[in-house]
């Protein structure tokens, strides 16, 4: 994502230590008191502006979110938006992906969201792809048994790709969609990026991938 | 395929018993016999008129290739296709794909091609369709160790439904392309069907499976 730099972001953000969570690592294993109640976690990689993040913790109360997000000029606008809509079931880490399994304890996360996740084509950046095997290693870590990856993107390269490499490593690839606005799929809580680029034609493509027993 | 009925088609295919083999059980695990040589043998499911059989053929002279097709009026032009080229590599089959493991022995195929099957979109007819875990029970049983599943089809619900029927039974997937015509897929024989429905704009895709070790 292209992004307009906002120097005031980074007061903004240590003003809600509530919401943007700080010293991630120093939660592992204990996330939910932070959320003051037991409910399954759900995390989203690459969090960006948070409409899905938010959206999803206001269609799902049950569930306790997290936003993961490098960039803080962006997740600051998560933050508003958690601040805007009171909902006291997403926290946000302004961190790095690559860091997951400190962040999170074994078995901790009960699912993982990839939206519209950096495609990273040229094969020399192939190891930053949140579809590499070396993250699927974390998700693998974080995720209880039951937990599940969920993939949305409209970029039809990552999307093989990532096909290809949760196969490779073994996984089981579920309620794949080859063009999820024109499907029977429900519920989708749509991103800032996925609005933007269905209304210019572009097929969004879905999928769910699990750890199979080992 | 909407087929136009040819009465003669039984005939025509009773004088070359050379190309058209008859009773093929009787040749389970011979079939480099009857080609009068030892190759690879490659096996095409629903060949149809025989376009993408014959033009592998051509492309592939050091490989035995074998189409099967149920229905007479259709297979008679893929022999059409062999008389006139004077392909010595091709014999056709016009039998019935859910017998296959009679025909072939365990692992005399090198390679499987499954081109635009019938989708049979109704959850009903699940089980016809070629890529259900009965068909790839007998797949993986005539395949060889290194053995290949290629898929191509137009047909967005058969491609979902085929990724996910590979994945379940513990395939692995590989070179999945989304829109072949326009990948980098070098050598590509197409069908009649596909040069027709991709003249319409309609995305053709492709992709390989194969068994793991058990």
């Amino acid at each position: 994502m292209r992004v307009r730099n906002k120097p005031w972001a980074k007061d903004k953000i240590a003003k809600y230590p509530k919401i943007v969570i700080k010293n991630p690592q120093e939660h592992a294993g204990n996330w939910n008191r932070l959320f003051n109640r037991s409910a399954p976690i759900h995390l989203e990689i690459g969090t960006g502006k948070g409409k899905f993040v938010t959206g999803m913790a206001k269609a799902h109360p049950d569930i306790n979110f997290i936003g993961i997000e490098l960039q803080e000029s962006v997740i600051v606008s998560a933050l508003d938006k958690c601040l805007e809509q009171e909902l006291d079931n997403v926290k946000l880490l302004n961190a790095d992906a690559r860091e997951l399994s400190e962040y999170f304890a074994e078995s901790e996360i009960s699912a993982i969201y990839l939206n519209f996740s950096d495609p990273w084509p040229k094969s020399r950046h192939e190891k930053r792809r949140l579809t590499y095997h070396t993250f699927l290693a974390q998700y693998q870590y974080i995720l209880d048994q039951n937990g599940q990856i969920n993939l949305k993107t409209d970029n039809q390269g990552l999307f093989e790709y990532s096909l290809e490499s949760f196969s490779r490593y073994g996984m089981l690839i579920k309620n794949i969609s080859l063009d999820l606005h024109n499907s029977s799929f429900e519920g989708n809580v749509t991103t800032e990026y996925e609005e933007k680029f269905s209304k210019k034609g572009q097929r969004i493509y879905r999928c769910e991938a699990v750890f199979r027993d080992q």
